[in-house]
């Protein structure tokens, strides 16, 4: 319930990300596709306050939570990686979040133990497990791809796009395991 | 036709500052207001492509049209007001586009002097003048009303905001002015 | 001497933050106020590259020191709220770093307890205590007192800063107590 | 004269775009380096406030003046390069006018029909001839060609960077011939 709190405060900051994302983007179509993530995460967004709802949480309660440390260190280290640098280097940081959901979902799915009937959690994982998500972090995959075969970073440039990747997944990493220390 | 390409370039500036606007929003439904209207930027870019298209005009040639000097001077005067100040500043500056374009269709749609039929630009003012765009025209004149009421900006900075609004609408002019000066 | 490696990276986004101003200020002798305490900023980092240079840390290793979260959650929050928001909202949420080391620096000059001889930390404090330091903590309250004079900010506005003074200065105690923790 | 008080406009928002570029550098050297640049600009400055007020314009009417739309082209297209796209990018941007500067000041020196004795102007093409101001044009180049080594742009990139340079030199000459238009 925490985690669904500070995970709304997160998806607020992920919404900016691909929203920033957009602004950086040359053309119509790249501006779009972002722009619709944007709203995306907007829309996803109700399902967390529908939940937070059923557990007698109010949307204004859910607004007004104080963002944890681990939320703040994450999300902002991916926006001045946005602002400080170019588009790759901003999908890069984004990346760990897309992926590390898409796959955690699937994996939960996957393994016979993962209880479901009776799980009120339950429609929060199959929503990241289901076509629509996963059709998301194929395309942002993607993206990456066709960015990093047009630029042909350096090995000075892969060095960097990597370490960022690596802080990023370990600060995603922090920011799940402060639900559990909570 | 020079002014409808014109005119493409200026809405995916356009659409980076609707973008622009939703990374400087607070909360989740503003985001997503925001994110929305860039992408209907994008979707309203595709009028263009088709009506170029039907003279001729191909996508490709569209997006390597050469920018009037016009177009940088506008836009990216209004970007540079949304990432030197803060989202109200931003909103006025977006504001005299947005209010232009919707009182202007209006205006060409009331003139009984008005060319409908067998005029091909009549698809491009409908648009503007259509529910669609006239409820945006409202809904952004109210955003901006919303937000001078919460923070009742001193009387220097509301100089301030008045000199972007005047200056964009100078602009705005300028931009059109050069459509018929080609 | 964790804290002078950690507090040399934070001084490098410190020093950034004050460019980030420097970009949003409006005439040119803030302009040039701002770009000089990011000058004073890298060279202030001397002092640390000269201190830990004495206990056998070269510079090279400073600079591939890996930053603590502590420091990320400080630094890119305040950023964040550089290019989200405007300048008054920036140098609020600069502010607790310039009045805490002021304070603090001041606090230990003035302890009779305060070891001096032989204290190889002294030169570092002393920095901070001396007159040069003082008056800059001087000149940012004044620069804060005249924007809010400018500005009259409303309640809503007012509460606003108030919590991101608040989230600052906590962010602030934390990045000190990383340092004890290690 | 109208130049002349153009020039310091553009001085301000080129002043802003070296902060800009500091606040995007890696490392303290280079964030030191660039503030130090706006620093410069804040500085030279002066001689234009000076040599207006020779001519009896006083400071305030130089901060009022009203900015001429070359130069809202020029600047605001520079400053959306650095905010979009990473440091690079704006290096590149940038340059048109620092080289520009540096070598019509050179090409006026050593042009033996030059009138130095008497010319008003003597003392602001001096200032862009002189050592200091060819220093920053070598530093300028030098600090471009490492980053391009370090990189190791692709074709697709060096276009774009082409695409820049051209750009803003053909803003750099409307710029200048918009004094002579006046």
């Amino acid at each position: 319930m925490h985690y669904l709190k500070q995970d709304y405060i997160y998806l607020k900051h992920y919404a900016r990300t691909n929203a920033l994302a957009a602004f950086k983007s040359d053309t119509m179509s790249e501006i779009g596709g972002m722009a619709d993530i944007a709203l995306g995460c907007a829309r996803e967004s109700e399902l967390h306050v529908k939940m937070c709802g059923d557990w007698g949480i109010t949307r204004q309660e859910m607004e007004q939570e104080q963002e944890s440390w681990a939320s703040v260190a994450y999300t902002r280290y991916i926006l001045d990686k946005g602002t400080s640098s170019d588009l790759l280097e901003l999908l890069v940081a984004m990346y760990p979040c897309l992926l590390g959901y898409g796959e955690a979902a699937v994996c939960q799915i996957n393994d016979t133990e993962t209880v479901k009937e009776g799980n009120e959690y339950w429609p929060w994982i199959s929503n990241y497990a289901d076509e629509h998500f996963q059709e998301a972090v194929r395309k942002g995959r993607q993206q990456i791809e066709d960015l990093v075969q047009q630029e042909t970073p350096s090995e000075a440039r892969l060095k960097r796009l990597l370490k960022t990747f690596v802080d990023t997944t370990a600060l995603e990493i922090k920011f799940w395991d402060s639900a559990l220390e909570f």
